[in-house]
């Protein structure tokens, strides 16, 4: 098994905390995004799609994609259980999990995408060229806006995310709220819930990770 | 149970085949998008975020978000599997599911929601005003082709998406490509599998559902 990380990207960042929370160690390879070696013939071979994560199982199947990473961990290690155990905590684990992908990373990285001078022809991931709109950075804002409200309002009177147990969704949580602090936004004084959940969150040791 | 579905949208249409496919019959209610329904506070109450397909379990339980429902659907109806077996399978439906709802039916999405007459101040789902941005629709149109080509290098040498069995990745992708077509946008004439495939799947009962 081999993991293809890069240590400064968020993405990956989702699935060193949920490997780290089920005690797994995953032989790990850094992939130098700035230097554009996702973007090189090798690692394409890997991941044709040129994003980290990857999990490269030991028969050469690739898995990428943050949220299929984290099924595969589940399944191969069920324990603790990250992405619930009923079948109706495994759906609002999936369900919150999604919104906060949506609503939380995928805003965020309309922000940064279409700003960044880095990611000029960059807007999107992936190898083929996508201009920046910068319109789309602005909407990206006004929604972090909203994902912050949307996560303030779940998180009262909940321990963490789907209730008393952390879960993925607690994960993509964290690493789109840091994400969002690296853009130099930050939760708003009104977002209380936000603020001590994401103390206790961040305080796990896995969130080192 | 309480399904919330609407016959003529796409999203809805995922559970439906997932569920034709297992064989369970859900109670459904259907909510008149066009009339603006969703956007009511009897249906906010199910699910604030406006969307549909929505299953209202019987304690009161709302599970929104398409690929959400289907996981509680494999987990409280195992059989047949429709999101892999073995975690290696799991993770490659999951890796599959994901890329094609991002790849194609949300650079759909952008091209019908950023253009459509009737959703102006509604190019995002829910609740908010968002306006439309023209040059996201003309960046989804690019992107469904190059959704085209993946789902054709994908399909060369495979019955379906994830190998010999129909996956919800297979859903995903039907429901996507069937989306597309009512954007009055086929598949080219060097998509010669996925002309192929889609035959295939649009054949079984489960499809008209």
């Amino acid at each position: 098994m081999k993991f293809y990380d890069c240590a400064t990207a968020p993405s990956p960042r989702r699935v060193r905390i949920f490997a780290a929370e089920k005690g797994i160690e995953l032989p790990t390879v850094q992939v130098d995004l700035r230097a554009g070696e996702h973007f090189g013939e090798a690692f394409r071979a890997v991941n044709p799609t040129c994003t980290v994560p990857v999990l490269e199982l030991d028969d050469g199947t690739s898995i990428y994609e943050s949220v299929a990473v984290c099924r595969y961990l589940e399944a191969a290690h069920p324990e603790p259980p990250l992405m619930g155990s009923s079948p109706a905590e495994q759906g609002v684990v999936a369900m919150w999990d999604h919104r906060i992908e949506v609503e939380g990373f995928q805003a965020a990285a309309e922000m940064f995408r279409n700003t960044a001078r880095g990611m000029q022809g960059h807007a999107l991931p992936g190898p083929d060229p996508v201009d920046q709109i910068p319109e789309l950075a602005e909407r990206g804002r006004m929604r972090v806006g909203r994902f912050f409200e949307t996560l303030e309002a779940r998180l009262e009177g909940r321990e963490f995310v789907t209730g008393a147990n952390f879960t993925a969704a607690d994960i993509t949580a964290l690493v789109a709220v840091d994400f969002i602090h690296r853009l130099k936004v930050e939760p708003p004084d009104s977002c209380g819930n936000v603020r001590r959940w994401h103390e206790a969150v961040s305080a796990r040791p896995s969130a080192t990770a």
